[in-house]
């Protein structure tokens, strides 16, 4: 152990070289930091301190550096705390880091989409091998969806699919919902017609961060054949979202900087959210998109402001709408679909209904991307032990 | 009916006197808010056109005025929309409205807490009048929380209060969790440690915005008389935040731009979030707080930055733990807190064990704003149908 030449003078920061770095940590961030029983739970890793426990003038009065580990005695109250050498190469204050992975520079965009280009695992595979589950909860992370074929087509398994990576978010829709014509639709995705990109659920608050499609049946042309129209088309708006800023950055501010009301009325639910179609990070970076006409309420600002607001929302709408961006599916029975749904609008085209025959029949549900990446990462854990 | 004086002659806006003011509203917010049938779903209320149906140089070519409605044409394509007059007067494009009551400007702030000012209800009534039901759930929307008294202390039951308005959010600690000294503790909450104020839940995205904690049992002192401690703290984390802005604007922003990571790790997840401690809206308003040093991960920013949010992050924790901003409640069995997990943060004194007899028990859920908000709407609608 090699004494602080310095020992005795307090410093409000350790320096130290490592990995061939010049680094610098200052005292109350190691203090915050401090591994030692005192301060961190054994078993849960969770701090025993809350910042005012951290004492005021706080300096470090002695650094003993034994190779691998590094020790720094504080002022005022002589707390000692150890370090790897390691550790701190890995945690050096020298830019951003550690964010959760949700904003578009954790992400691989897909500006232009291609039917080639769809992540998949069969439900077997995915249930029987780590591996396979390790891809395709990756590719809903990264990519934003991943197509599980498949998985047998009974009711219900679209919760056993959400199961298996998160909690189910439970909503006024049920904690499953069936896509399919019904009598008196209470919402526009239970009739037959073409709804164009958009993300689900823009009028709640938090929004579900995950969905689910599961084909039951598809629908089917008057003959009985397939082709019967229903199928769905998938777009990266974190992609297009910075196309519009590479584009239009004037639009793009309007729209990262408007609240728009959302709303959903039914006999027993009155949901209303206020968000902007484009949710950004604190530090400027897209975070989320929603973008849902057909929910959509009357926007309350100034005259000026609206006619901004509408020449920008105009710009996003027409290009969300090209096709070049748009991939598309055709959901075959056993096909379950699961995308990120603060990134991926999702449409589908319009679909046949023949009177006497079943017709195209999903089942959905939601979750969230924070238990999504929960899974994930213990699976990677596991399989790196 | 009046025909317009200047019919033929096509304008972008729509121009009116209503309620003694003049209103000015855009032909593209006019025709995007059109509520004829072609338009909007009659069942659900849904707009059946995307932004992109409403066709190019959209103008005004006629104004019909028929006392109580306005009818207006629309160029190129001859749609016409009907609005009433009174509608047109209470969406006036002069002002921001229309948020959906998530921001400190929808709230009542509570600066000081005091014993008096505990908004609550008893279970039985709660359920029995409707009047009770929506003076309670408005109080969690406009004072962060209520608390329900003589819920019955069966275990479970806190499931059934979240259902009463709203919908559980399970997570990795199950649908409901127990708040009680464990053997093996995963988490601190289950020890008999004080905790200091924090919000829950702030490594998970989303966050749950509502949480219940149900009272099954008090903690008992050596003599098994009641006051062995575990008393519950309030704190309005809206006020606070409004209160560092008043005082020190720059730790402030410091804080609502600083994503800070939090983590949360056992043996069967993994989860992390990272997000400033006071999110603010669009506009800059305070939309929501998070706080937990337990849970809060090293921070990986430029050094230079790091130092100014230690400094912020302090002062913000020393207004935080003021005792005059904690409201103290001595929870007894059948007592039911149910708080804004976004705003209010939640503390606890230490509690006594003793050994053979059984301790402090207190059951919790979370579960949602959007959905509590929605089973009020639709309570205060039949209120006064």
């Amino acid at each position: 152990m090699t004494g602080d030449p310095e020992a005795g003078v307090t410093r409000a920061d350790l320096e130290l070289t490592a990995g061939g770095r010049r680094l610098r940590f200052p005292a109350v961030w190691l203090r915050d930091n401090c591994p030692c029983p005192e301060c961190v739970a054994p078993g849960t890793g969770q701090k025993l301190k809350d910042i005012t426990d951290i004492p005021n003038g706080l300096a470090i009065t002695l650094t003993e550096d034994a190779g691998e580990s590094v020790a720094v005695t504080f002022a005022p109250d002589q707390h000692r705390s150890a370090f790897s050498r390691s550790w701190l190469a890995g945690h050096a204050l020298d830019g951003y880091a550690d964010g959760d992975g949700r904003t578009e520079d954790d992400k691989e965009l897909w500006p232009a989409a291609g039917r080639a280009n769809v992540p998949q695992v069969s439900w077997p595979r995915y249930l029987d091998r780590p591996a396979d589950r390790i891809r395709a909860l990756a590719d809903v992370l990264r990519r934003g969806f991943v197509l599980l074929r498949d998985v047998p087509t009974e009711a219900g398994m679209v919760l056993e699919v959400a199961a298996s990576f998160g909690f189910v978010r439970e909503t006024n829709y049920g904690r499953l919902f069936d896509v399919r014509v019904e009598p008196e639709p209470g919402n526009l995705a239970f009739t037959s017609r073409a709804i164009l990109p958009h993300t689900d659920n823009p009028y709640r608050d938090p929004a579900p961060t995950v969905q689910l499609l599961h084909c039951l049946r598809t629908a089917v042309k008057g003959d009985g054949e397939v082709g019967g129209g229903g199928d769905t088309g998938l777009l990266d708006g974190f992609a297009a979202a910075a196309a519009l800023r590479a584009t239009d950055a004037e639009s793009f501010d309007t729209l990262a900087r408007t609240p728009v009301p959302f709303g959903y009325i039914d006999k027993e639910t009155e949901l209303r959210a206020s968000l902007p179609l484009i949710q950004l990070s604190p530090c400027g970076r897209v975070r989320g998109v929603r973008f849902n006409n057909r929910s959509a309420r009357p926007l309350r600002l100034p005259y000026a402001e609206v006619i901004a607001f509408y020449a920008a929302y105009r710009r996003w709408a027409e290009l969300l709408a090209r096709p070049e961006r748009q991939l598309n599916l055709r959901l075959v029975p056993g096909d379950c679909l699961v995308f990120d749904n603060t990134r991926v609008l999702h449409a589908r085209t319009a679909f046949g209904v023949t009177a006497g025959s079943p017709g195209r029949h999903l089942q959905g549900c939601y979750a969230d991307l924070d238990g999504l990446a929960s899974t994930l990462a213990v699976l990677r854990r596991e399989e790196n032990q």
